[in-house]
């Protein structure tokens, strides 16, 4: 039985950044109060959360605070450390969730994706790499390009080096500067990723979105995902999976190749081509936060990520994740040549577009490709289809321009 | 060219209860900032609000205050007093929305009604009474019962009091204290509302909401409204109608009767029987901000009424008020025998519920019928009519209580 109380309860976020904001903004409706810590002043966060403690991430003072004023700690970034919150967790009696033991699976690449593959869950061939020798041994193993990945530290598609050939492999090494791993390069069809939620004793998983990454970063999510019946069920099995594994409750962004080919390790329904069903599901990474696949969700769906992340830490029951009407997302990356403060012009047709949302994360500066803000693009009525969508949103997109 | 900057342009919003909260809720994902002003600590409003200044509604300082951060002054509550806020926005050269004339017209009761009428906005029969011997006049005049109105100072039903006969004239005017008007009461097939939106150079109506009050409090709004199409483009053309008198940019609650009959001054089409084209359109009230019977566009619309009044006031560009789905909205009124903390029981069926959203205000206190929240049921699937989702919306009411 779920009693609300006013001041209602309070969730302590160890960062405060848009998906911090965000999170603020669906609490609101719920009653619950958001306290984030950042070390930046004004961040986005702020101006929607109750309070803002600054301090780093890994402050001992600060996340004791931020624990005896919560009711639950969460994080919404990995660089949240996780001995920190455990320990303080532990001290304070206030619950961590995600569990602080999933963050450590996730922030290294090698162990998460080690013990994904022991659960069984379907990864790309992978292995640690020490030196340039081991890297090239892995272009005669899986074939040239792979990837290269910094263990720890990575985001945005930072820290991740495409090895064209053995002859690149010191230059690689040297720029991920770090404990290493390479995996092989997946031949994907399309990148889709399923935002899935663990509650106290029950699962959700949103519908699968496409995914369009340039220069490794999101651009656009489009849902529903262009693939075929019976790779979106594989994806929410695989998605599935990966939540058995994961410790403790919240929203989880699990990000999936659908490979061009089936393999041999495929499961498809006998009797249909590979054709007909679609490649091949493999993991590509996980975030144990709400993520930028299911901004998407806000307008999309009944109940967003982040609300869905605020039950899920708070024990609460889960809400509907059914799809509302296909919905594309766009990203409005910091288009300056350098950084700037943020002025975004000709805001104008995103307004007066039906069934276009605008959400802005109020960053001061502008710097080349910073996810500054996003808009959302919901289907009008019937006839619409996801294309259609997609035209209008990267026209919307298009016609915003950044002051540089 | 509307041009977004971070920190977004600032709202000052005198009062800081429930509208307060949903319009920074709204203004969040938009980079706009919200400071309310409202004299109790803790407001609903400020935990979502970048900033609460405590300070009476008519203090000069705090409003000066309010205004000087501000790029543009608007209210969520009747009682701000427009001389002041007139005033003070003059001084500092912040723009005041909807304008202080409009609040002065709207403030008293009699006034308002005299204006609409001069300007064709169907009313009901009334006049202004000083005396108990007018309120008989009058109900010699209209047929008893009349409702007696106090001119100012009146909401939520407060102010009203039904006159059943002459013999009651005396004390009813006593319980209202103050300066009267009459009403020729309205035999009324259903309450509905138009949430009309006045923007720079356009205007916007949101779909047709029925509405059902019980002792004079909203409990329930349904849309679509349960009425003919004729009637539904009558309200229109009145909602329209009025925003003409309304001066200043910004979301207006228009509540209206639909009568049970066609009288003389029907506007049906011909040719359609007066039960085919359904009743007349009279106006109720007019509220110059976002509105209780509006709730249901958070979920219901595209673009919500709490977005409408921060693009309207802000003279953005305004949204689609397209219904996304059949919607119903019902109260959470304090269900207690004296104030006490607000603790609301078993929330549980309504996070559970698909289609359900839980909106709580952050109330300290519940007191009896005070508006603690609401809950809003959008249709799930396609088969869904109104009816059944206020056969839902009123369990989900019924399942929780307040802890007295």
């Amino acid at each position: 039985m779920t009693t609300l109380e006013t001041p209602g309860p309070t969730l302590g976020v160890v960062g405060g950044g848009q998906l911090g904001r965000m999170l603020a903004e669906a609490a609101g409706p719920l009653g619950v109060e958001v306290v984030v810590l950042d070390p930046t002043p004004d961040c986005p966060a702020a101006p929607l959360a109750h309070d803002q403690i600054v301090a780093d991430f890994d402050d001992e003072d600060g996340i004791r605070e931020l624990a005896e004023r919560a009711d639950v700690l969460t994080f919404e970034i990995e660089l949240a450390d996780q001995d920190v919150m455990g320990r303080i967790g532990e001290e304070t009696g206030t619950p961590v969730h995600p569990k602080p033991s999933t963050l450590e699976t996730i922030h290294d690449k090698l162990v998460q994706k080690r013990e994904l593959a022991e659960a069984g869950v379907p990864v790309p061939p992978f292995r640690e790499v020490e030196d340039a020798d081991d890297v090239r041994e892995a272009i005669d193993d899986y074939g040239a390009p792979v990837m290269l990945k910094a263990r720890t530290g990575g985001y945005d598609g930072r820290g991740n080096v495409p090895v064209e050939s053995k002859a690149d492999a010191e230059d690689a090494l040297e720029s991920v500067a770090g404990p290493a791993m390479v995996e092989s390069f997946v031949d994907f069809e399309r990148e889709v990723s399923v935002i899935a939620v663990k509650g106290e004793d029950e699962v959700a998983t949103f519908p699968l979105g496409e995914n369009v990454h340039e220069d490794e970063i999101l651009r656009e999510t489009i849902v529903p995902a262009r693939s075929s019946e019976a790779v979106t069920e594989r994806a929410y099995d695989v998605a599935r999976d990966v939540l058995e594994v994961m410790d403790g409750r919240g929203v989880y962004g699990i990000e999936l190749f659908e490979t061009s080919e089936t393999r041999g390790t495929s499961e498809t329904s006998s009797g249909q081509s590979p054709r007909e069903s679609g490649g091949e599901i493999l993991l590509n990474e996980i975030a144990p936060r709400p993520h930028n696949s299911g901004h998407w969700t806000i307008e999309g769906t009944q109940t967003s990520q982040f609300e869905q992340h605020v039950r899920a830490v708070l024990g609460w029951p889960l809400g509907s994740t059914a799809l509302r009407s296909p919905t594309v997302m766009t990203n409005l990356l910091g288009d300056v040549e350098e950084q700037r403060p943020a002025q975004l012009e000709d805001i104008d047709e995103i307004l007066e577009t039906p069934g276009a949302s605008l959400h802005w994360y109020g960053k001061r500066q502008a710097r080349p490709l910073r996810k500054m803000g996003h808009v959302t693009l919901s289907a009008h009525d019937e006839g619409t289809s996801v294309d259609d969508l997609l035209e209008t949103a990267r026209d919307l997109e298009a016609a915003v321009t950044f002051r540089s």
